[in-house]
């Protein structure tokens, strides 16, 4: 099989995992979990549920706990996107080439579907005790909570959105993008290797590779945001701009943020090679991510 | 000790325990830090971590792993009320006679705290496993999860704003209340006794008094906003006429809504004292919370 026709596959997996978890839009509630699965399942890539469970069997998980935790990382990506697109936040009206969720169904529900996936996210992760209540189970809800909480992914939005229009040091834009991005990219492979039963050491390197392949992955956005076409991105082209957003590209140009991508790439690809496992499929996976034009 | 100075000690206990999971305000992240512990160091009442402590100490819980999960329901009411304040839903910029989050600290810092505290409520719940690896912790963070979220008191939250202004049903009408308000306590309650490892019979028992209490709690809060002033409800009176809140007092009157918390006050107590375990200070605890006047 072709690594295109492998990705379809386990994105077509991560979509029906999410449609097992994600509750059916019934009830006095119908609107907000209407709203809820407008958000999830919008034709996203799932990567990061693709990286939580390449790195789980990497380090030889076989498993079904990894499913509520690829759910969880998932829904916790798509509330991250509904609050970002709030007017008091971004306010962009359009997200994957289709209403963002509050334009779709007004301010508060964005507010509160927002809301319902963060939570939703953690009763999806209380799920995996059923199947495995060891200590990786809780080990990895906790790296989880962590790296999505304000010392991980929001600690980098709320910086991101203090700083806008704002001349900051690179050192807090580096900050700013190793949470924003990188967080939840180290989430989501961390989370993997620990459910796995990795070591101490191969837990530490897949939060570096994943550290770097974050990074590498915010700043080719942030090109790709210069460079794009409204039409290509599925978003409005330029928002950073728009947003006086602190990028690599506008520091540094866009020469030196593509060298930045580069070596960032190349030292997560070298780390990965390193271990004593191996996975191509996610070598594959992360060079399609730091290396795509589009 | 009398109730009073009793109440005290356990509100000051309480204070102590968010003070010791509430990051200090420092870091790149300081002014949402600063917002998170604004929103939850308010001089709030701390009525759920004393409900759940207490119902944990009535089926003789003595450990400190119900400590995170007090902290986390206090973290989950007070983002509720944080996003509760926000523009798109009820627009109060004041709470506890001070300026709402939002109001103080800006409307995007008002979303993002909001969902810190959300996200922390778990990062705490996650540390109760350093301290209690068995069971019935992974038992209680799950039904934790669900009284908060979307099948609880995010659910009552979303249906209460979208049917402001409407006539509706009695039955939804007592949804939004059992969700909105109940479901909380359910929570606080409920986590208590999982956590003490009450039987399953005992467990059930407490979120039927844990209902009947929250309910009760919820319509005298709706008699109060009729009955208060500004000054002794810390919050403008009148904010569900204003807000065209459907509550059993709109609905019924006065004293049909007085008649209903007297029903379920007596029943709760009833409930309670048929257990074959006994805490007077819980039963002195809900009385006051059903027969309070401001």
């Amino acid at each position: 099989m072709d690594f295109k026709t492998e990705l379809e596959a386990r994105t077509e997996r991560v979509d029906a995992i999410l449609e097992k978890y994600l509750p059916e839009a019934e009830g006095p509630q119908k609107t907000v979990l209407e709203a809820m699965r407008y958000s999830v399942m919008s034709g996203g890539k799932r990567l990061r549920p693709i990286l939580m469970h390449e790195t789980y069997s990497l380090f030889g998980g076989r498993e079904r706990v990894i499913e509520p935790f690829m759910a969880a990382i998932e829904m916790i990506h798509s509330y991250s996107l509904v609050h970002d697109d709030l007017p008091a936040l971004d306010d962009d009206d359009y997200r994957r080439g289709r209403k963002s969720t509050h334009a779709a169904y007004g301010e508060a529900m964005g507010i509160l579907a927002g809301d319902a996936l963060l939570n939703l996210a953690f009763e999806t992760v209380s799920s995996a005790f059923t199947i495995d209540q060891g200590p990786n189970t809780a080990n990895a809800f906790s790296l989880f909570a962590r790296k999505t909480g304000v010392f991980g992914m929001i600690g980098g939005q709320v910086v991101d959105v203090e700083t806008e229009g704002k001349q900051i040091s690179p050192d807090l834009m580096r900050f700013i993008h190793e949470k924003k991005t990188a967080a939840l990219i180290e989430a989501a492979m961390m989370t993997g290797a620990v459910l796995a039963g990795a070591s101490r050491m191969d837990i530490t390197a897949t939060g570096s590779i994943a550290h770097d392949v974050g990074l590498a992955f915010q700043i080719r956005d942030d090109i790709l945001d210069v460079t794009g076409t409204t039409e290509t991105l599925g978003k409005p082209a330029g928002s950073d701009e728009k947003n006086s957003k602190n990028t690599y590209v506008k520091y540094f140009g866009l020469e030196k943020a593509e060298k930045e991508v580069e070596i960032l790439s190349e030292r997560a690809l070298a780390d990965l090679s390193s271990l004593s496992y191996e996975n191509p499929f996610l070598t594959e996976l992360i060079k399609s991510l730091v290396y795509r034009n589009k």
